[in-house]
């Protein structure tokens, strides 16, 4: 007897399953009234022509509190930088709650201030939200759906289709710092030293690469999945090969000691403060200027290129000489991170 | 020893608990970051003065197929009516699932029909989503936000405030339906009689009343919390008293009997495809007139009107020529009901 398909935790993990997930089956049962892609956000048009970006994300992170943030800084830096990935002023967000009954309204007061706080620190404002509650052992403390909409300024045309051989592949600094903060402070697991989240609003870092008038290809926030995930969506919508340089991505030793420990490529581990921008190669200085002189882009560099070979494909070339492929992520390696 | 403040499942129930949940926890801990009201929808202005209705709504309802729905159907045509009821024609909507690891892939995949179909007829796109995954015991099968956003045609002001002395209320149909269904099928409650869900996107009967050229009021979607939670807020918020005539509430008998059974008041019951329409009176045998014609609108009829005495409360005229209190639900009656 065949067991029934179930989702697994690897459905959630923002990798090949989780695409899978939405190619076959919300797709094809959202039919006609499914947008021709789900992705992280949406550029709608309304009124005059006016463009909006209108993206959402669901937040259950485990812990609720780590070193560096909370839940609450997620869902509001999250919905944020999906926003501003497409260029848009963020402006309005909802928040929704789905509480667990037991859960101390001492924790949730501060996961609401976290929340403000980040709000108000991104220049959004909170204007409409939604409170559920489930009994006790049918939701795990607090979990956060955040939706965004922002407007997206004339003339900036920035998507994942957009990156084209040549172009250069930026970082706005250290990868998997958020992956490891919160594993750090999961039940055992120490890594010595403490590892704080990157979380962070990245509008402003966005604004300040459009300023030099770049005509800035792609931008993605590598978040569940990382940066294998986003530039391995990118080389697949683009249909171009990305090629990393491996000696220049900027991981931590903290970072890579702990993705030893556990097993894991920090290609693959999340980011929550950090983007990728694709820009074509005369203004990879320009923009990597702009990027080094905010304070939430001093370690930015570039990491590698777009090129023709191999189009839907991510591959890193090593310090021997070689190069290995960075492949999508398959399951969930570090569940229930954001 | 005094036990820690707790979230418990009142809460969660759209009455007056909920109500101070937002008042003292989230607006506080917000502050300058969020609008005045964290209402069930927002009016934003973009571009060239383009009013947006932006609403989010997360659905936890157990179990998650009922008689005449699913929680798919309740995800779409929720949002749809927070829109409506400010006048909005829906147009573009996320969705955003929190599953728990081991659910049936079958039973998302209906769930994500129903959401599919219930979108195709109100005409709103699915554009933008979001899949999280929790493990087993961490969660009760699919958790659903949906967050939508609509375009309010010039001219229309519709607002809870907005009621006045005089106005005659208007029902769109039986009330308590919806809660009534989803409890018929709880552990062990069977009625008799099988009542089916009343859930139903209600931008068409909002667009009929609107076409009569009457000053539409004040429209509510009378969700969690029943008529009497609505009915409330809008008292509250116009500083109006209402006044309800018992007999002319279009109870139907499966509902009063189960509500007899279960010690509840049709009048705090959920409905999911009902609407409250607050009218000048002048307007309301035309308004009446609009709804009737409308297959969702058939069983409309006046339940009461808008005076100045008693003002943010409601109260009902009792066959024995008595009043009484129309309370706010405090906690929650019916759990996990939407």
């Amino acid at each position: 007897m065949r067991a029934t398909p179930a989702v697994v935790m690897g459905h959630g993990g923002g990798g090949a399953m989780s695409a899978e997930l939405v190619e076959h089956l919300f797709l094809p049962a959202y039919g006609s009234a499914a947008a021709a892609e789900l992705g992280d956000s949406a550029v709608l048009t309304v009124g005059d022509g006016t463009r909006l970006a209108f993206s959402t994300d669901s937040f259950v992170v485990k812990p609720m509190f780590f070193p560096g943030g909370s839940i609450g800084d997620l869902a509001v830096n999250g919905t944020v930088n999906d926003l501003a990935m497409s260029g848009a002023t963020p402006l309005f967000m909802s928040s929704a709650f789905i509480l667990q009954e037991g859960t101390a309204l001492t924790d949730l007061g501060r996961i609401a201030q976290d929340m403000g706080a980040a709000a108000r620190a991104a220049g959004v404002r909170l204007v409409t939200g939604d409170t559920k509650v489930v009994d006790s052992g049918s939701g795990d403390g607090v979990y956060i759906n955040t939706s965004g909409i922002g407007v997206i300024p004339a003339g900036v045309d920035i998507g994942p289709r957009r990156a084209a051989p040549g172009d250069a592949v930026l970082i706005s600094g250290d990868i998997g710092v958020h992956g490891v903060a919160v594993m750090s402070c999961r039940d055992g697991l120490g890594f010595g030293t403490t590892v704080e989240s990157d979380t962070a609003a990245l509008h402003g870092l966005v604004a300040a690469m459009l300023a030099t008038g770049a005509d800035v290809h792609v931008l993605r926030d590598p978040t569940r999945g990382g940066v294998a995930a986003s530039l391995n969506e990118i080389a697949t919508a683009s249909r171009v090969g990305v090629e990393l340089i491996e000696r220049d991505l900027p991981v931590p030793d903290t970072v890579r000691d702990a993705c030893s420990l556990l097993g894991l490529d920090p290609l693959q581990v999340a980011n929550e403060g950090k983007l990728i921008a694709i820009v074509p190669a005369d203004s990879a200085d320009r923009v990597l200027a702009a990027l080094t002189e905010h304070p939430l882009g001093r370690g930015a560099r570039r990491i590698g290129t777009c090129v023709t070979g191999h189009p839907g494909m991510v591959v890193a070339r090593t310090g021997l000489g070689g190069t290995r492929v960075v492949g999508l992520p398959v399951g969930e390696q570090l569940p229930r991170i954001c």
